[in-house]
């Protein structure tokens, strides 16, 4: 009996997670829940799962939940950030990270600290402080194990291989709603087509970086801690069917790849039984019947954003979280109409030139440099709106 | 540094296996070397390689080697079957099996003996006696490695895996040169034609078992052994291009395949340096410029050697056998213009069915049993040319 907690249970990772576990009610206990304001979903979480202990983001939720939830079994009940902190920081054998942007770095680091293995669905945490989660996952000897569909599917590629035989980690990008869009009619984007991603159901903030391909960029960020791989040994390749979730290729010019139909429960499953797996009753991929896989090289002209992202992990550490910050708000401001869609990946390539004249800070000794990178970037970003 | 011992070493895979160990001549001491009768090759890889013992088939072949190193440091030089067994039982790390055709089993048995490792190329082995080599192997505790494109790409994919977690093995076929042809034409095919590989460079025996599709039959039979699943775990997929090499589905739906372009010295060299692997300097796969990869679904009337083997996978431990040895006897008639393309795998049906009325041995307790039966489809295929 493997006892997790969940922190963003209520979101599209959260609720999938608890989908698998439904599955396999032999193998799991759900202990610790955290969500931000959806009270209907996490009172019939309660009612399902029955966590000892959950958190909601405010006060107002909280009581709605006690009200959703009265005359019946309640649990201990926490709010805010500080409730985030203590369902992160509740003792038990894993900890699905699967909260929304640079807000679930914190509460991964306090699950890391608490010896949690973690099963990280939250990218910013790897994004904008890699090297620091790192060095805190070797101090408390945890593990970490991907969620995302492609560094799950790097990670099962290297199963039983040597690292210092690994060539290079290829990433697989749909390509986004806009593939084959002229870069006028791009700029003409509305937020409903680029919400409209092509294969994955997934939340908006990330369904827009698939449009932007800054998705791909960041995950390319994430791969290089995730995996000690250099900027060098990271590609991306274009693939629309979304079917090879990405590949590794070896010295000896031998690929693993992962494939499979696009259903994020697959690497929500590795990763909550690894090394063992789950049977899953989920659709079942045929090549017969798909007929054929396309690939292309990346358009860097219209889809910038991959490059930027390079760029920006080769330069310092800091650069990475002032990118995601700078992302985050102009995906905010372009999902409310505020910008246009081309405007998301410029304005970020703007708060960085900008950040490269003059650093505010360029190491990332702890969890404040983070925070200062990211709050100096956020600025800059509104600054620039 | 490994010692290794190569049966067939001037066949393709024979050579391709030296032309590895050249590239990594500080991994690999080259101890023996058996071949039938290329003289001048055996020659050169003597001076090359300087073996301590070489076996040729026949005392004409030893006499011409003798003569071609005149006045050079000669090996130990046996010959025959004798001399081949000798070469098989020398004691060494690893035994690289590349005979073609079921003369193949007695010295991979003999290997498997001595104790040594196996690289088995010789599919015969598997397909004729899977059962009696792995009772061998556990009796000898000996690891066996398979060097065939497709196997080497399932033991890569299940490396670091659990059995139990495996659903279903599937090969890939490149379909052959007569894929998109019509059964009428297929009739008519020339062994010109059918020895017209559209993307593998390999000896004539299996080039005409990869045109009939008997060549995935066979290789389905040896998946069973080498990999310990059910008839009903393996499938095929008609891929045009032999990038994907082959796939493994596991219980949660995720998929692991192997690609790379069509290079033999991969899969040579993952046999040879497992559980690490040699840095090769051989064509990369870029997917952006393949482009596409193709599937489809294999067509069982216009190849019915799929079905044909599988059919005698699953009726008893001796039709396999009698399958493999018929059709060589078909091949090598079809290659000697003596019966057209079609009447290999009719033959091949017709002395199964015959096999079927009245077999003359159906289990296989040992390798005399595996002889019964081979000699038998041998006379029974020839009667019927």
């Amino acid at each position: 009996m493997k006892r997790i907690s969940i922190l963003g249970s209520t979101g599209s990772i959260g609720e999938q997670t608890l989908d698998v576990v439904a599955s396999a009610p032999e193998r799991f206990e759900v202990v610790a829940l955290a969500a931000g304001g959806s009270v209907d979903k996490m009172a019939a979480q309660v009612r399902r799962f029955r966590p000892a202990l959950v958190s909601l983001g405010s006060q107002e939720a909280v009581e709605a939940l006690r009200t959703a939830l009265c005359g019946e079994d309640l649990p201990r009940i926490e709010v805010g950030e500080e409730g985030l902190l203590a369902v992160a920081s509740e003792p038990v054998d894993m900890v699905v990270s699967a909260l929304v942007g640079a807000v679930g770095l914190a509460p991964t680091l306090a699950a890391i600290a608490a010896g949690s293995e973690i099963a990280l669905a939250n990218k910013e945490a790897m994004v904008t402080a890699g090297a620091l989660v790192n060095r805190e996952l070797e101090k408390h000897k945890v593990t970490l194990l991907p969620v995302d569909s492609e560094h799950s599917a790097i990670f099962q590629a290297l199963a039983g291989q040597r690292h210092e035989d690994v060539y290079k980690l290829i990433l697989t990008a749909s390509g986004g709603p806009f593939r084959t869009w002229s870069a006028e009619r791009i700029a003409e984007a509305s937020v409903e087509q680029a919400l409209n991603h092509p294969n994955w159901d997934m939340g908006p903030k990330i369904t827009i970086d698939s449009a932007t391909l800054m998705n791909k960029g960041l995950e390319l960020i994430e791969a290089r801690w995730l995996f000690d791989v250099t900027p060098e040994q990271l590609e991306v390749v274009v693939h629309p069917q979304s079917i090879v979730h990405s590949l590794v290729e070896f010295c000896d010019g031998s690929v693993l790849a992962q494939l499979g139909m696009p259903d994020m429960r697959v690497p929500i499953a590795v990763a909550l039984a690894y090394p063992e797996r789950i049977p899953l009753d989920n659709p079942r991929m045929s090549l017969a019947e798909i007929g054929r896989l396309d690939f292309e090289a990346p358009d860097v002209k219209r889809f910038p954003a991959v490059e930027l992202a390079l760029a920006a992990l080769a330069s310092c550490e800091a650069a990475p979280a002032v990118l995601n910050a700078a992302n985050e708000v102009a995906v905010a401001e372009f999902l409310e109409g505020k910008i246009p869609f081309p405007r998301i990946v410029a304005l970020c390539a703007e708060v960085l030139e900008a950040f490269h004249r003059k650093p505010p800070v360029e190491e990332l000794n702890d969890l404040a440099d983070v925070m200062e990178a990211d709050a100096w970037a956020r600025r800059a970003a509104q600054e620039r709106v």
